[in-house]
C-alpha cells in the first residue's frame, strides 16, 4: 500500500473573472462581482499531493523540501503577488478560475514530477470555496 | 479527468442522541452525556463537494453561488437554529447523529443537482469529530 | 512584567435567547431565529486568561494541568452537553447570551483562582461571533 | 466591568502599494513585490470589537446581526471584489496597507456607532501579517 | 454507500531524522536540520479515519468515544511526550518521519478494529507537511 | 492613536521541563510527562506584535519583511529544529517552560527593535496553551 505527502505553500494574487467572447451584461450575469474590469484579489492556499511508495533508507515518500523547492520555482514565482489576468501568459486565453488554476498548476508541476507518483492538487481561493484536481 | 468544487457552510442546532426503543438506561449506556433528554447543540460545518467536467465557457465547473443558494435555501433554512429532534420532520423516526445528518443532506441534495455531477457531503460535529457520505 | 498563560476548553451545549418579560413577537423581534422555543446550539470556545508573575522555581506562572483541571470540574462538567435554559441554575434568571455565559465563567471561577492572579474570560459562540469579560 | 464583543467579517479585494511622490526603483526597493503595478490581492478577514455595558434586558452588549449589518453595508459593500487603489477613493491619496485600511475601516465605522461603545479594528492582511487599530 | 467517521487526537513528541548506516554527513545532506543529533519536536495531529456501516439501532458507523479510548490508549500512550527514536521500540530500526509513524500507527489499531472497518490513518507533522496511509 | 502590526512565524524543538534542584520524584510531582529525560516536542507557533506610529510616506508602522527577517536571524536560527535544554545558552539554566522561552524572546529582540516601538511576544506551545510577555 502506497502513501500519500502533502504539502502546503500559498501565495496572493489578482484576478478577474470574465469571458472575452461574451458581452460586457452576460459577464456581469455569471460572474456577478468577480468580473470587476479593475479586479480583485485572494490569499491562495496551494496544497500538493505526492502518491507513492516510502524510500527504504530515507522513510521519505519524497524529500518535502525538494517539493517545496519546487512548487516555490515553479509556481509561487509565477502566481506569488502577480494579476493572473495581466502578469500570466498561462491566463491570457483562459479564465482565472480556481478550477483552471488547480489544472494549470497541475500541467506545470506533472512534468516535473518523476511519473512514478501520482500528483494531485488542491486550492484555496477562499476559506469556503476550494478545488481539487484530478478529483477522486 | 474531472475536477472537483467544494463550498462550506455552517449551521448551528440541538439534538439528542436516544433510541426509543430503548430503555433509559441504555440510552444512557449506549449515547452517554449525547442522552441529555433536554438536549445540548452543535456548531455544525457542511462541506458540499460536486465533481465534473469544467465548462469551457465560463471555467466553473459549477457556479459557486448558485451551489450556495442552493445549499441556504435547501439545508440551512430547515435546519439553521433548530432542534433537530423536535423541529426537523427528516430527525422524528432517525436518530441525529452526524452520519444520520449526512446522508439526510445527501438525499435532499442529491435530486436537486444535476445527475451528471457527483456529490458528496463532509459534516463537522466537532473540530474533532467529523463524517463523510459517501465514503470513498 | 508579567506574563499571561492561556487554557482553551470546549463544551457544546443547547440555549434559547429570549426574555420572558416580554411577549413572543417582541422576543421574535429582538433574538430573531436565536428565539427558536425547542432551542438551537453551540460548541462554544472557552479561553481563560491568568496574569501573574512567572515562579522561579517552576518556570511556570500557573500549573497549566491544574488550570484545565479546574475548569473541567467548575465549568465543563456543569455546561458541556447541556441545555443552558433548562439545565443550568445560573441561566434560570439570566438569558443566555455570550456574553451573560462569559460573566458567569468569570464569576464561578473568580472565587477559585487566588486573588494575586488577574482572570480574563474569553467565549466564541461561533468562528465569527465571541466576547470578552473583562474588557481591556 | 465591561464586556467586548466581537464580529468578524471577510472580503476579497486587490490592491498596490506604492508612494506616487517616489521613483519607480525607490517603491521597488521599499515595496518589493508588493508593488507589482497590476496590482496582487487578499483575503481580507476582519474583526470589529464593540466594548460597552451589557443591556440588562436583552443581555447584549449590542445586536450582532445589527453589527454585522452595518460592517456589510458600510465596508464589505465599499470594498469586497473591489481594486483598493483604483475603485475606492480613500486610497485615491493613501496607500492600502493594511495599517491605513484599518484606520480608514475605524474612522468609517466610528461616527455610526454610539459614543458609548468603545470600537477596535483588527484586520488580517493574510494568517501571518495583521494589524490593529486603535492599538492596546 | 458507506460512510466515513474522523476521530482527531494529537499527541506531542521528539523525534531524530537519520539513517545509520550512513555517514554523517549523508545524513546532514539528506535530513538536513532534521538530523540534529539532540532533537527537535513536533505537535502531531492524528486523524483516525474508519469506513463502514452506519448500524440502524445507533445510528452509529462506529462508537467516537470508544474509538477516540482506543486510540487514546494504544498510541497517544506509547507516543505523547516520548522521544520517539529513544523511548519507542517501534523506531528502534524505523526512522521516525511521518511516513514511517503513520504507518507504524495504521500496523498498531489495524488487528485492534473490526475487519469489517476500513482504516485510514492521516498524520500533521506541521501545518504545512502532512501524510496519509493507506493513500486513495 | 497608534497602530500594532503582528507578524506570525513558526519553529519546531525539542525540550524537557525540570528544575535541577529537585529530585527526579519532585520533577515527576510537578512537571509529569513533561519531565521525560529523553525530551518530546512541539510546533511553536510565535507571534510578535510591534506598536507604534505608522509612517506617512510608506503607511507601515514597520516593514513587516524586515521584522520577519529579523525573527528568522535571531530567534528562528538560534531555537529552530534544536533541543532548547541541550542546544540552547539560554536554557542552560533556566527552565524551558513557555513562559521562560517567551520572556527570553522578548529580552532577545528588545535591544534590536527601536526604542519608539512597543514589543509583546506571544508563544503557542500547543493550540490549547500559550503565552504573552508581558502581560496586558
Amino acid at each position: 500500500m502506497k502513501v500519500a505527502v502533502y504539502r502546503k505553500e500559498h501565495f496572493n494574487a489578482a484576478h478577474r473573472l470574465y469571458n472575452p467572447a461574451w458581452s460586457h451584461e452576460k459577464n456581469d450575469e455569471i460572474f456577478g462581482k468577480c468580473n470587476n474590469p479593475s479586479f480583485h484579489g485572494h490569499n491562495y492556499e496551494l496544497i500538493v499531493k505526492i502518491t507513492g511508495e516510502t524510500n527504504k533508507d530515507t522513510g521519505y515518500v519524497i524529500d518535502m523540501k525538494e517539493l517545496s523547492d519546487l512548487v516555490k520555482e515553479c509556481i509561487l514565482r509565477k502566481f506569488d503577488h502577480k494579476n493572473l489576468n495581466l502578469d500570466c501568459e498561462e491566463f491570457k486565453n483562459l479564465n482565472p478560475t480556481a478550477e483552471n488554476i488547480a489544472v494549470v498548476i497541475y500541467n506545470i508541476l506533472r512534468p516535473k514530477i518523476d511519473k512514478k507518483y501520482e500528483l494531485k492538487i488542491t486550492l484555496y481561493e477562499t476559506e469556503r470555496n476550494f478545488v481539487e484536481y484530478p478529483a477522486d
